[in-house]
């Protein structure tokens, strides 16, 4: 049963406050996590709220990856949806744990597009 | 134990294989599922794939929606992810099941930012 995607839903609690609300720093981070993934990038799209919080969205060749950030929790959520077999998006996860400096994290992983082939 | 957020995975098969690879329809029709469920746009990104896929993001006042398509296997995944009481995301959803013709569908609800608040 192959599945055609999958997709990492993180949740990075007790974050650095100050990085969570650092649109340039998270325009910069979440290429480079793709990229760690050994994703290609075709788009993103960023936005600062008022009076905290950024989402993020980078388009990938292989799928996307999101943030949606609160800072005044120390918390973001991040997805990684990734399909084919040359992509690691495990790599990216640990990039973003380590670089927003999550002291606490959860990762599930769920297969995504399981089809009848039957 | 209230969550900041709530996301709706969908899984869309045995969809009108046409409108999966219709770049324009799923341009206005994502934006249509957003306003559908009383949210606000902020930003989009939408890219065509060769030979044939979609893969688009929507950027919300109170997150994101997003969907990847498979043309050639009629199955289309879309995540719906809100925040706040004043969006309904199932209604996004009951507008794009129907619009991208789905005969079979599942949806997956997930509370991400559980805090401990204590």
């Amino acid at each position: 049963m192959n599945a055609l995607a999958k997709h990492l839903l993180l949740e990075l609690k007790d974050c650095n406050r100050e990085v969570l609300n650092d649109l340039g720093f998270l325009k910069r981070i979440l290429p480079e996590a793709a990229s760690a993934a050994g994703a290609t990038i075709l788009g993103e799209s960023f936005h600062q709220f008022a009076p905290h919080g950024v989402s993020g969205a980078v388009i990938l060749a292989e799928s996307h990856l999101f943030i949606h950030t609160w800072p005044e929790c120390g918390y973001a959520a991040v997805d990684i949806f990734t399909c084919g077999d040359s992509v690691q998006p495990e790599k990216a996860a640990q990039k973003l744990i380590r670089e927003l400096g999550a002291k606490s994290h959860s990762i599930l992983e769920i297969q995504r597009g399981i089809l009848d082939t039957g």
